[in-house]
């Protein structure tokens, strides 16, 4: 698999550090989706998938905060999973507020098909590096997303209403 | 100025390197672009304005390319940065069909008050990493986005037509 969307960096942004995420960004994700053609679902789609598999009755707004998505995209999102069938909705009876996302069969089935594309991905994009540099990519990586400070972490840009977001620090 | 958009990164994707450039890439962008609300323009003006000022009489094609941008994306920025005054479009004398980009002085202001802005939102954003760390990072990313053969670059993705990029790797 060649690499995508590749071209030189324009001398004047070549030390912009958001010019280079943001592109870094945007190539991940075209290269994603464009593997993720044949399964008919995007690089969104299976990170939803991933959480919803982890969590027996994810929420919606948990959903949002964690993968860093606009609430009215995530409905989106959960939206098109389940016209394929890949998530379904449910109320939680305790709270009949509260929608939690469950995947189905057909939707554990296309996630574990989708594993080894988007691990092929990244080796990919990631080969440039050494293995040890690409190891600590993506710990600095993870480290720019951690809240500065545990005990007061920043509410994402987006999050919905004002009733804070402490499930999406567990 | 505190960091933005920062949630903990749910554990099935920790390790994801596509979601985590994915992530970081559009925090990058929402503070970028958040810092800049006061001078009217976004990320992507910015970068464009930036590779303006550096050209005298850039080609749309090649900021296309060397912003790793849809053609028509361009051309909708252009349009805005036209409209309010920060770049002209001409057309070259030499080949009729090829509309270059050029600042004004106003565009070139924008542009001056628009950089410490941005150095003072990456400050911000590589906080969590020590100096080292930082020049480091901004090394492999401009290595993630290097042509792997200079002899053979990949297109990108949507580049128009076919008659390849050779200008974006000047």
């Amino acid at each position: 698999m060649p690499r995508q969307d590749v071209t030189a960096v324009p001398a004047v942004l070549a030390d912009d550090a958001g010019f280079l995420l943001a592109r870094c960004g945007a190539m991940a994700i075209r290269s994603v989706n464009q593997a993720f053609e044949p399964l008919g679902v995007r690089a969104r789609h299976y990170s939803l998938l991933g959480l919803a598999a982890e969590g027996a009755g994810t929420s919606q707004r948990t959903i949002s905060a964690q993968l860093g998505l606009d609430p009215s995209a995530v409905v989106a999102l959960i939206d098109e999973l389940e016209q394929t069938g890949l998530v379904q909705r449910q109320t939680r009876s305790a709270d009949r507020r509260t929608r939690t996302i469950t995947i189905t069969p057909l939707g554990q089935s296309v996630l574990q098909r989708a594993r080894p594309l988007a691990r092929e991905v990244h080796d990919t994009i990631l080969s440039p590096l050494q293995p040890h540099q690409r190891q600590l990519l993506v710990a600095w990586l993870q480290e720019l997303l951690l809240p500065a400070d545990p005990t007061g972490p920043a509410e994402p840009e987006q999050a919905p209403g004002s009733g804070g977001n402490s499930h999406a620090r567990s």
